[in-house]
């Protein structure tokens, strides 16, 4: 141990006598890579703070629960420790409380009102200047040199703040251009709303309209005037439970493996009051006004204890712990020291709340992690990780409860941290508005795509997500998938092949040379993955060992050997399958597939997915013929019902039927999205020819037309219209031209052309007057 | 190391500065468990013998490779090293080179042979003495005190012998009843055709039918004659290249994974002729009359070399060492001890032929190993593996070989060899006719059930197939496949509830201790798998943590924590699949599958199976609704076609259509096996209601016959048959009895019913003649 007076924490090297790995890892606590040595021979503990439930998962928990995937993968599949991962899920929070009461409110409110009225509009209205003096008061002081008095105030202050620019409101409250927006929105629903007043359109829509402009304002001002009548609990957990469901789902499609136990807060409220009264008697907490506070006086430096060890320059910082005891415990009465930090908080009217000696109330926000992971993993655990924005105060204020509650020194081995997101250029938050959910994402990118992303960045590093990032990641993408591709091609088509027709190929210089570069690639991989999980350079020398090969593959597909082939791209899978990369059915996690003889067996999941959709199909094309048969339909009408099957209903599921001359159809599967795109090319070929058909259809008409015209004009009228005139001085009793302008007699030849004209003309008019007869 | 005169060889522990995994094998070097330490870091070499590939694999075989299978898979997926597996293809032997002569010359044979003649049946006869003289000599001499020297004396001797009890038969020659039974059926052959011959039957048929029944006794026979006259080289690459094929299919269905490099032993002539003259050079091998042999005396305490490493005992064991000679090389002309072995043969006639500086011939059995694995891996290698029977001469020749190339001391650091197969509690072998090919056996077993066999047995035992050790295996098999069923209906169901539905459940004193159990077992499995691959207490662990599961399975779906049984379940999945337990689609072994984003990337080969049968009875489907709709056919064709399309085609496929009144079908997907057994319990059902109906429309017919031969008797003679005769003795002009038979009159009320059945009797008949003159 260093001088106790020394700034960072005495950290001790677990022993074992059982064989390790060779692996180190970045440990927090040492701010420095150590070995890791598992307590218990090859099992290892781990416990991962899990999500608060409140709202939707965003790419900055991607960041967190794919980063640790990754590790987890390495450690459990790469490196065979047997592992017992523990995640909570944090159900019992003020954002919650708050989130679930004022839903609830701002629905009951909505309930009760039938349509937009006076009173309507001036209560909402009331609710925007509230909610822009408490949220905006500091700007709008500086803007207008007072608060805001009524609705119309705002349009001076909008006008005089441009938040995107504004130093100042940058910096001070990064929630504000959050609650700019808000404010905004709201006041633009009041204006519309006060139109639709006067005009007399008063219906509900237009009350909808307004309630639905104004949720944040009304809901926040409803919460503060009848929050604390809240006393259905059931709101509370409904929310919760509601968005664990949501985040396991994001997680199942992020690939990220399922914890091997998840607990609940409210599920272990009893441990945590037990576990705050060992701290108590161990004279680290006090309850006071019925929470308890942890005395960080009374713990630091106290029986060895140490306070604060992964950011002891952050001891005390205030905002920071603000941050840690939520926006509902701000007035703490009794709390000795600002640096104290609530185990218990009294709950309020409206609030959740649980019994315990110190009155009604909940357990506050750290308490939660130390109870769960020593009631899971026991009093020392060989691994915690979290996102590297919970350091201070939640995983410093854990060890402390913890260490206080054992009395021990070292409850945590290895704590890591995975990096902050920054998303084109910023650190993500929502009031940067560059908050995306893991859905969004995931429509635009694949989880593959973006866990490759993340194999490419050091895990504790910061994460940069942004389109250039990413599309560089979609490139290595590609190239590993388009090995795959021509790997399994010349597998198969090695392994189809008559044995007689099989090139006589052997092991020789090139497919030694491949298999050395493979070996130094293994080397390569071990020693990254050893190295703290180094995956950018485990992935940069995989990418290498697949160019290799590429070049390899080059030769021709007779002066390949397959076998070494095979050889490399097992391995490129084996590693792609530790990072997870390969696309794992959740419902194969479990249990060992069919096996193999007989139907019987075949997963039932794969089947419904794959067979169902022509199932269906096929039984409407039955039901279809049968109708036909029994109401009499004719021959056209059944072979109209073929057509489609064949044009409409199979090729969106992948299935080509070539008609052919003796009746029996050839059936072929090809890839759907590809007979859509031919589909396309098709009737966009097909919409091109028509276009053609239908000018050439115009053309002919407008010539028809024009015939028609022509021919309703007497010969003798034809060269006496204006533009003739133009060209001609004289002209014979027929009404031909015999001077032109100048007055000078025309040629015979060009006589001869305009009288042949004229003869031209004369029957075309006689036929049209004969038709017109007729 | 030891004294060196002791007995057994000396074995030095490979060092590494490397982190070790703990692992001990099994090394047949030091018949003792010692640490296993690969040379470089975490790469470990592996040569392994592969097949001499002339005839169909057998169990013999799977038992082989399935057990190193394991192992090979234990160490590349449990303890994660990076493996580089060799193996051969022994494609130039004698026995080939016999096989492949004798199918040629036969063939030959046969396609000149155009009708059954004495001739024919001559020659046959003759080949047939000569195969039992050559193959059964020693019988036939003490049986019949002399050589069989016609056809006919096969009576006698078949007679005296009974060669299931004849224990001079059984135990000198252990292929004597294979040939028995091959002499025994040309016997036949020879019968048959004499009597077709007389009668006059003399076709191709009768002819072929000969040829068929003496194939053994005519191929040997040919062989011997003209087998020198052939001189195609490719008769013997095209049987070796047929039966390679054949042998990788096996392993496939056997889920055992390809070595990363195969080698032809006849791409690498010009690599065994080098490495022959580095040993001639080295003054361990000589030439004589074009072949060269190892010198064991040369060899064996010279320069710290130690001869016979794996089997001291069997140093000069002429009966083993001829049997690796092969053959076709009994001659060998000039080889100076009894104990030296061929590296390098002379091809006579007949044989393929390779240049080499001491004149055309071919590699020796043992050099090819030493050849083909050196140059893949290097002069020293980490691992050797192959089957217990080849220790000695195969292995021991192998390791002098290359310890005589090399001047080295340890060329292999660990052999392993796999135990031998025993068939219903007998070693396996051909001439017991208790040879079973790995393709007869997956006709009754499955690949999983086999390799579940293999996991209960320690790999170096011998290893006991029979009916009864496949039947624990299949329980087991079933206990666990029960397990994952349950498992993944649990985690799908909670998966897909509601988040309100869910029941609040926490990870309690139940589940801890599941846990617990779990993190036992998994403690348990490590040590049983470093302790020299113990995967019978590995088995027996995972057992264990099974029946545990199930016990806790049994508190009822709401009282079940579905993440620690996913938990369970994942570790025994992850077992097994390290175990080769799990379906692997070979097709899968390479790539990352789709990558969830749409359906253009599904897999292929998934997609066939499963698509294509629904797809093609859809297409025939719709092919004859439009033949019926082309050619006119009514409503009542198109309506039994839609029925058969329910009734038959679909169920087949797993897939059940419900007809409902609103005219859209109800589609299930359902087990196609359930669907055949219930189809079959309705056709039994419906079977039996028929015999009933007709039953009872038998019965019918024959009250309605009785009737009708009833109603044919005129009333006056219906009580005077014989049988009323025996009861009265008077009668009335009607015929009515008035009399008993002792005379008494009959009483009054007996008078009644008699004449009551008279008037009866009285309207039928004359309803009968009505009916007759009508």
């Amino acid at each position: 141990m260093m001088s106790s007076s020394s700034k960072t924490s005495p950290w001790t090297q677990p022993e074992s006598a059982y064989p390790q790995t060779g692996l180190k890892v970045l440990n927090s606590l040492t701010k420095s890579k150590v070995p890791f040595v598992p307590r218990e021979g090859n099992y290892v503990s781990w416990y991962g703070c899990g999500p608060t439930v409140y709202d939707a998962a965003h790419m900055g928990h991607a960041c967190n629960y794919v980063t640790f995937d990754i590790i987890r993968r390495i450690m459990e599949d790469y490196l065979g420790y047997d592992m017992n991962v523990v995640m909570n899920i944090t159900d019992i929070d003020d954002k919650i409380i708050l989130r679930a009461r004022q839903k609830h409110l701002l629905k009951e409110y909505s309930a009760k009102v039938e349509n937009l009225s006076e009173q309507l509009v001036g209560e909402v209205s009331l609710a925007f200047v509230e909610f822009v003096n408490r949220q905006l008061g500091d700007f709008v002081e500086i803007k207008l040199g007072r608060k805001m008095t009524n609705e119309n105030d705002w349009k001076e202050f909008a006008r005089a703040i441009d938040y995107g620019k504004d130093p100042a409101f940058i910096a001070s409250d990064l929630k504000a251009p959050m609650h700019f927006n808000a404010a905004k929105t709201t006041f633009e629903a009041l204006s519309v709303a006060r139109i639709k007043l006067e005009s007399g359109q008063t219906g509900k829509a237009e009350a909808s309209a307004l309630l639905a402009g104004a949720e944040d304002a009304l809901s926040q001002q409803l919460d503060r005037r009848h929050g604390a009548e809240v006393t259905d609990q059931r709101i509370f957990q409904d929310l919760a439970s509601y968005w664990e469901k949501e985040f396991l789902e994001d997680m199942d499609a992020l690939n990220v493996r399922r914890p091997h136990v998840m607990t609940r807060v409210s599920e272990f409220v009893d441990e945590i009051v037990q576990f705050i009264q060992r701290i108590i008697d161990n004279g680290y907490a006090y309850e006071a006004d019925g929470s308890v506070y942890f005395s960080v006086k009374e713990f630091d430096g106290k029986n060895g204890h140490f306070y604060a060890k992964l950011r002891p320059t952050a001891k005390g910082n205030a905002e920071l712990l603000a941050d840690g005891e939520g926006s509902l415990g701000k007035e703490a009465l009794g709390k000795r020291d600002k640096g104290d930090f609530a185990l218990w908080k009294r709950s309020k009217p409206g609030e959740p709340r649980w019994a315990s000696p110190w009155g009604e109330g909940r357990p506050g926000w750290h308490i939660e992690c130390s109870v769960m992971a020593s009631e899971i993993l026991g009093q020392q655990i060989d691994i915690h990780t979290g996102g590297i924005d919970l350091t201070f105060p939640h995983h410093d204020n854990e060890m402390s409860q913890s260490e206080a509650c054992f009395e021990s020194h070292q409850w945590i081995n290895y704590f890591m941290h995975s990096g902050h997101l920054h998303i084109e250029g910023q650190k993500m938050s929502k009031s940067l508005k560059n908050f995306i959910t893991i859905k969004e994402a995931l429509k635009k990118y694949t989880a593959r795509q973006i866990r490759m992303l993340f194999l490419f960045s050091q895990w504790s590093a910061p994460l940069y997500f942004d389109s250039e990032s990413m599309e560089e990641a979609v490139i290595v993408e590609k190239l590993i998938g388009n090995f795959f591709a021509n790997a399994t091609a010349i597998l198969r088509d090695s392994r189809e092949r008559p044995a007689e027709s099989e090139p006589r190929r052997r092991t020789l210089a090139p497919e030694l040379e491949l298999l050395e570069a493979l070996k130094d690639t293994q080397a390569q991989v071990h020693r990254s993955l050893l190295d703290s999980f180094d995956t950018p350079t485990a992935m940069r020398a995989i990418q290498d060992i697949v160019s290799r090969t590429n070049i390899y593959l080059q030769r021709g597909r007779d002066l390949i050997d397959p076998q070494v082939v095979q050889a490399v791209a097992e391995y490129v899978t084996r590693i792609m399958r530790v990072f997870g990369m390969t696309n794992e059915n959740p419902a194969h996690s479990v249990g060992w597939g069919p096996s193999g003889s007989g139907k019987a067996s075949q997963d039932a999941a794969d089947r419904e997915s794959m067979l169902l959709p022509v199932a269906r199909v096929l039984s409407d094309f039955r039901d279809a013929v049968r109708e036909l048969a029994l109401t009499g339909g004719d021959k056209q009408s059944l072979l109209k019902l073929c057509d489609k099957l064949r044009d409409q209903d199979l090729p969106s599921l992948g299935i080509v039927i070539d008609d052919h001359g003796d009746g029996r159809a050839l059936v072929k599967l090809a890839d759907p999205e590809e007979l859509q795109r031919e589909r396309e090319r098709q009737e966009a070929k097909a919409a091109e020819i028509l276009a053609i058909k239908q000018r050439k259809a115009q053309e002919a008409e407008e010539k028809r037309q024009a015939r028609i015209a022509k021919s309703k004009q007497p010969p003798q009228e034809m060269f006496r219209t204006p533009e003739m005139c133009e060209l001609y001085s004289e002209w014979d009793e027929r009404g031909i031209p015999t001077k032109d302008k100048a007055g000078e007699e025309l040629t015979k030849s060009k006589l001869k052309k305009l009288i042949k004209e004229y003869e031209a003309q004369k029957k075309l008019y006689e036929k049209f007057m004969q038709s017109q007869e007729a």
